[in-house]
């Protein structure tokens, strides 16, 4: 930074001075739709606002109370430059270079798509005019947004770039349009602040896909093995329970998968770390990648497990339940018998239940915890052990709901239609497996082998120490 | 780094290096109850606390460990002076202006009522005492946070001001007392840190006038058309289905309604632009305030959703429905004859159940996403997708669900009591309407102008363009 | 701004703006484990790294890419130096005091418990090496989190150091790691960064610890009561009712007494305010103690509460309740005797549900404004019109709830087994004394006093005032 620098910012505090009192000038590089939203809510705010064009004299309607001139001239009339045009338009400003000299230019630009250029939009904007201070901002918003000012998800614009006293006042003008700003440091962050906007749910896709293909299967299994099954065999159509009936195993099933899903990783990195005797070594990629869609495989296990209790919950006002309740009291009436009160019916079908809120209790309380301003707001450890110690004790009771569910027929073989299980035996394979090796892992032997491992400070490679004192 | 550094941080270090080993002076303008609670939460942080008084002895009982003295004296002994006095009060601050040159005022104020002066106080101040750094600060705060330190609702300080150093030394001191703060920029965001104190809820107001107006209005409405109709017409009481039958009917109709008012001034947006052939026309203001309080109508029709969930999942455990299916089990057995199992109707009101039951999940996701910490972490393509494209669905859902409850009754005039049509054919009107709208923007041809429209980089005014040509 | 400033951003951008060209060198003290984690991840994000250690030579598998040389040769080249070494081995950097001057050190060492030393960490650090600009940071970070950058729980830095541009470049390289730095300021915060990452819920113990005691007492109490007392006198097998019939006492019992803690404190302290006549007295510290965790107090009732409410809902599908039911209908048949339809009944029934939904809605949007983004976004106006009128509402709502499933009950003799009450009467007393002596303050003479005492401005101390005018 030369001397200019140095004299500029004296001129920088006058600027927010003035600010308070009378208008300040800002320019904008570009007459398109952003600039001209940009434009607007700047006039609204109090700023006086000059346009950059090319052909200042027929650049279409400008917002009232704005001009437009030619770049130079424009670029003269103020300190600070948005530019709001395409980037690949931006070697044109490379001629500009003299007037933009010691300016602070703000890139709002994006692209269309991820990795078009070698390097961010902003950097190459540095690299044109060096002379020039570039911050990358405002890129995150919508026209809509710049226009009508900060709303829910548009409150945050993000900063990044290099002079401390540029993004000052970029930041000055942020907050006097509504908006709270995040600093992200230097310019090398402009690529981050680019890709933002093009994002739709990246790590979603995944753990989404996952359970639609989960549920189709199980959706199309259980459809052969109750309702096809009691057509073709019993000539019975209960197509009818499709809807409900249906839907209600395939949810609990689903989810109960997903949420095993989630602690198989770490079971198998963990035996993987004991397998290799270190924890130095990267996990394979598919691993890593695992590992970190946990938190969405969770949430989508979440939201089947609470359609599962909605649906569970509707089961007495249903039509279908009323009228088969009815039909048994009636037939109990006429065949003049009465079934006595099964006495470890009422234990199994409440301690089903019971267990079955427990788990839900703990799985919302999950959830809850994995809300953003809430997780910030705990410690690693008490996050860890919430998501790991009462995640455990989740995936247990929903694995025992499950299990007290089937209760006894497991041994019968009635209920093996067309050789198909029920498909709350399959959901079982997996979570059954994750527990067993959780226990294994909890067995003292390993768990101090583990823990010593992921402390860091032991590593045992037996063979490979031995090879090479033999070598030596 | 050169010597110039610590030359200057000279002025900045000593401050804070000597609050890490010897307790830092401050001082407060103002013994009154703000001026009182803050000195005690600084002594209890460590710090020295003089008090400046127009009336030094006798300004009441001050906490333990500090003095008061004269303002000269008090503003001599400190760099940073908090100025817990009121505004009326200010003027004669002016004559302190020598002893106050160069140093911090925090001015903690706030007024009764909004716009009660034509500039914030902070501004004020700075304009008497022009040589000193005014940062606004604290004023968010209640006296009983600033005694007793940051608590849920109190955790954030807002700052705002001209100088950067004098902002620090007032965020040290705001960190020291445990708060988490967060800069403004400038002092002309001052207007707005006074205002915050002063509200509660207003963008909350319409929304809840609008659910309290049609709840009153549906629950008269069904009064009349099923208590009163029943007793007058069929002598019958049924009074005491008010309590839950009745508000189970007027819950979901309110909701539903209120929902498709989110959704209603997007589309007349649409069609306005659609219309104008142009996006850079301000909406009229009704459409403007209205499409601003859309997340608040959201919300409280999806609290009343809840509502109308819970109140239907209680129906089974109610007296007067156990009563009812008993007695209806009762009288088919004296009558000797079965009701057959109706498999349309067990279609029909599992559908009706189930697609409930998805519109509510829906419902329940556009809510979670609206939490600030959720939005935030979402891009805007994001936060659009959800609160748009889900948000539709979520309407279609949940309008769906009332024309599946309704199913035939829609042609059985004996459903239209004292001419009155039932509560839920009401309630269909407005998100029909809604839906057809979207629909009809969702027609190809249709969508590709809008879409035009909207990027901006089109607009047809033909007539005008053409009376134009024909004028020059 | 005085010159000196200028000249002094020289020494810091060529940091920045080389980190944006070409890899900038950092340092780490220290080989072990979260050295190698935090170099591994400085090497990915596209630093060079250099390692300091005693044993050059012999200091174990460093991350490919990195060397290690002695700490003095380290120091020298690079400006921004992490410590990962134990605070133990701290004397020895007083040597390279020397080596250190001006240099940015970043300490991130935690100690394994509270208090161990008089002194933070970092501040011992600094004053070991009065010449060095000693930055606290990273410390709340996992060696997984600071090996594999952000992830939920760990997407947060906090950062403090006497020396802004310390603090600066501290924030560039966590920002370029990408996480979200908070500058907590001075070097005296040293010592809260160091506690965070050692607490475990500690604000949530009591709250659990008292929950637990009064479920486990209410447990054995209705225990004895319904299923013992049963066993013994009526010598009937009640047991089964264990595991959803009792639980779904115990829980609202619990929860209503805990939600009724949450507001005794305040009505204590509020006569206490009242019997002082001053509000700048401060509380006895049991008092003080348990203000601080009503929010605790009421998420942990309000967990109670959302169990109770699905214990409720699925009575109707427990095999129970259905066989009961059955039995009643075939019972009033043999018998040929029917029921006639209760309206009192069926009012009180419905009453006692709808109150208690309203009183868990109500409930629940206590719940949800004290999520951490959520009450941040609130005023403190809006928050205490939520957590105080809305709170009070909440209990009158659950403490009438309570009384309508009483009804008569409580003064029939039968209901009294064993000279034991039932549970809810137990559970109605503390919430009952909270309301009336709510009701006492709302009082318009008291409630006047109370105001003005806490406005702050009138203390009533008319005896110690009459002794002094004797006095003197």
């Amino acid at each position: 930074m030369s001397k200019e620098v140095n004299s500029e910012s004296v001129s920088l505090c006058p600027l927010s001075t003035a600010a308070a009192t009378e208008q300040e000038m800002l320019c904008i590089f570009g007459t398109g739709d952003l600039g001209r939203s940009l434009g607007q809510r700047l006039l609204q705010t109090g700023y006086k606002v000059v346009y950059g064009s090319r052909r200042p004299h027929s650049c279409g309607p400008l917002p009232p109370g704005t001009q437009a001139m030619s770049h130079v001239a424009a670029a003269q009339s103020a300190r600070l430059v948005f530019v709001c045009i395409h980037r690949e338009n931006y070697n044109f400003l490379e001629t500009l270079a003299p007037q933009l000299k010691g300016k602070v230019l703000v890139d709002v630009s994006n692209n269309l798509k991820k990795n078009m250029y070698p390097e961010a939009n902003a950097e190459y904007l540095q690299r044109l005019i060096p002379g020039a201070q570039v911050v990358k901002g405002f890129n995150t918003l919508s026209a809509w947004a710049l226009q009508n000012g900060p709303s829910d998800a548009n409150r945050q614009v993000y900063v990044c770039g290099n002079s401390l006293e540029a993004k000052q006042a970029v930041i000055e003008v942020a907050t006097k349009l509504g908006f709270t700003v995040l600093d992200r440091g230097s310019l090398t962050a402009a690529r981050e602040l680019e890709d933002f906007p093009l994002q739709l749910f990246p790590e979603w896709r995944l753990p989404l896909q996952l359970a639609t293909g989960l549920t189709a299967f199980f959706f199309f299994y259980l459809l052969i093995r109750d309702v096809i099954y009691s057509y073709v065999v019993n000539d019975k159509d209960i197509s009818f329970r499709i809807m409900a009936s249906l839907a209600n195993k395939v949810f609990p099933i689903v989810s109960l998968i997903m949420l095993s899903l989630c602690y198989l990783p770490g079971v198998i990195a963990a035996f993987l770390q004991l397998y290799r005797g270190t924890k130095y070594k990267r996990f394979p990629d598919w691993l890593d990648r695992w590992m970190l869609c946990r938190k969405q495989l969770g949430l989508v296990a979440l939201a089947l497990a609470s359609l599962h209790v909605l649906y569970t919950l509707i089961i007495p006002i249903r039509y279908y339940v009323r009228y088969r309740l009815a039909a048994h009291t009636i037939s109990q009436i006429k065949e003049n018998k009465t079934s006595p009160f099964d006495t470890t019916m009422a234990w199994r079908t409440d301690s089903y239940y019971v267990i079955g809120i427990l788990g839900f209790g703990l799985y919302l309380l999950l959830g809850i915890t994995s809300l953003p301003s809430v997780s910030n707001v705990l410690s690693w450890r008490e996050f860890s052990f919430i998501q790991s110690k009462l995640g455990y004790l989740t995936l247990f009771f929903c694995t025992f709901h499950t299990y007290l569910y089937g209760w006894d027929t497991f041994l019968q073989p009635s209920s093996y239609k067309w050789f198909m299980l029920p498909g709350y035996m399959l959901s079982l394979v997996v979570p059954s497996v994750v527990l067993v090796l959780k226990l294994l892992l909890l067995l003292p032997c390993v768990d101090s082998t583990l823990t010593r491992i992921r402390q860091g400070w032991e590593r045992t490679d037996p063979e490979q120490e031995r090879k090479k004192l033999l070598l030596t």
